[in-house]
């Protein structure tokens, strides 16, 4: 016997001894202003066994060979086990939408001066972007420093070899497809980095001429379908990792994960679309053997990304700053003629998601 | 047939036709600037055949049936697929080192001066942190500047919560145990990050008092020692994601990902260490009834890591600036008296790694 059982709202718990001790809550177990763990999870004898269990109240107690003490809360064992998870509802579900259940549901958005002044605005700005996977400021002023102020006042402005922030004019400043005036299909940004940047802040600040309309595409959404329409190739697109590569003469970076990235753990829930055809570097990482059906899997999922019922198309006015969620929403634009100039940065996912616990968000 | 074959300098590859359409090196299905893709990978035809296949003087040659005349390298075939990157070898191999290797080998340094303003002795920094996970640059002067000029002579700096340059002193400003005077085990840092802070720059700017010498452990020399001795526990630290996390009132960062993380593709090299017994966070990605595995693998590992012929402990003078490959190199420090003050701070691996290629260092 290695483990006690324990049942709790339907949740069959099977809870190893090594691991109960090396989860104490209690004592010196735990800094408990930090988390931190304070036991040597090495240092624990793996044929440890309890000399007294009880559960009292809603909490398991429980005394081991040296006489230390642990306690359990029955809820947080619920929220912290592999199999505990499996019962537990997300506070804040994602709503994966194509153009119609866009058309139902309200644009989702704030003020820029309420946001920037009121935790609740930037608490519901929070709740949009990680429900939608895009947001919008409405009303800022068209200046670089606004743009930087909704940006920062989430987090730091996570820096790439772009800048701090960039601004895309069609002056073919730079060789990437991004800075010429093509249209271009909806993709997600920074494949070529090994975290791609989590948000990216866009501020459309001028545009003289047609076209250059934005794209939005719920990647997550798409590769829903896959997973319901075509199994066999979610899994390929899900556990190969492919690589992506960004050239310039001073820059060579490489990012490689798979094109769907799960979270770990029992549900499978999708964490990150790495979508870029562009940028997808030379496929190197699948036996040739396989290559076929990881192609098959990727036609299937560009068919649901272009699927025209994906599509949600808006027009920034200078003054409505869009944020997307890059780990999940497409963007991509039409072609335009003329003077455009869109600024912009990225934020680190690490830290929004953070700002989004601490306001309780998520 | 799906595929042609082909035998090169020992390497039998079976190449998909499919693969080599979305891999032509010619005329527009590429920007030969930026090697961007523009070939449309969704639609190249699934059941595509050449209508003549030529090789000669170390390139293929296809000829498709829409016309479109692609030609491919043979040296560059070898580098690019699955099968053929198997017989290659890299440009620089890690140096997996114990204190007795080291203790052979000279103290990868470089001198302040000359790193500033000769690219071979920033190559030369380069080498020595890719080649030892670790690197010296001596005789700079006791000053933030200088730490920053070290740190930005390589790329931009990655900017976490706690700033883009920090200063440890043992003031206890925050309560994280970073911040103590207690000694620390070797461990990696930042493992409460999605990816972990790619490399490191400490700078002991001032000590009075005793003790507070800096530990390097070879977290890939421990984790082959693994792979060898107990290679089911190495498969099952490097297929399981466990959780890391920061907390303080106003931050909540988590980072998910195995302890011994792989590079995808053939050769199955190690690509990372997370190793943080602190922030390691409750283990919930595991099924119970593997977790008594993965304690066994841990402590098979920890015993690797702590055996003292593994530890290098090196004293840092003021003016000697120590860069560790945080992806790699575990470090820690013994217990200190006094006032001490270590200020230093992070890069993005994605652009270290960028500048050793573009300086051909790998």
């Amino acid at each position: 016997e290695d483990h006690l059982q324990l049942e709790y709202k339907g949740a069959k718990l099977k809870l190893n001894y090594v691991w109960l001790r090396d989860h104490c809550r209690t004592g010196d177990s735990i800094n408990h202003l930090t988390q931190q763990r304070m036991v040597d999870s090495a240092l624990i004898d793996p044929n440890i066994q309890p000399v007294n269990v009880a559960i009292d109240e809603g909490t398991l107690s429980i005394t081991w060979p040296d006489g230390h003490q642990s306690e359990y809360d029955l809820e947080w064992l619920l929220s912290n086990t592999y199999e505990g998870k499996q019962h537990l509802q997300g506070t804040l579900e994602p709503l994966l939408w194509n153009l119609e259940t866009l058309s139902a549901s309200p644009s989702p958005s704030v003020s820029y001066q309420d946001y920037l002044t009121d935790d609740g605005q930037l608490s519901k700005l929070l709740h949009n972007l990680l429900k939608y996977g895009f947001a919008f400021v409405e009303e800022a002023p068209v200046t670089v420093e606004a743009t930087l102020a909704v940006a920062e006042r989430i987090s730091q402005i996570r820096e790439t070899f772009f800048g701090r922030f960039w601004c895309f004019t069609s002056d073919l400043e730079r060789h990437d497809t991004a800075y010429t005036a093509e249209a271009l299909g909806a993709h997600t940004d920074t494949t070529y980095l090994n975290e791609p940047a989590g948000v990216q802040v866009f501020h459309k600040m001028e545009h003289v001429g047609e076209g250059g309309d934005t794209l939005l595409v719920d990647g997550f959404h798409a590769a829903e379908r896959l997973r319901q329409e075509d199994p066999e190739g979610f899994a390929i697109l899900s556990s190969v990792s492919v690589p992506h590569h960004y050239l310039e003469p001073t820059i060579h970076t490489t990012g490689v994960g798979p094109v769907l990235e799960l979270e770990p753990g029992p549900c499978k829930e999708l964490k990150l679309i790495r979508y870029n055809m562009h940028d997808r570097a030379c496929l190197d990482t699948v036996p040739m053997e396989d290559v076929s059906r990881w192609y098959s899997a990727l036609r299937n999922l560009t068919r649901y990304i272009r699927d025209p019922a994906s599509e949600y198309w808006v027009t920034l006015q200078p003054g409505r700053i869009l944020l997307t969620y890059n780990w999940r929403v497409l963007h991509g634009r039409s072609a335009f003629t003329g003077r455009r100039r869109v600024a912009g940065c990225y934020l680190p996912r690490d830290d929004v998601i953070s700002r989004a616990r601490v306001l309780k968000v998520i």
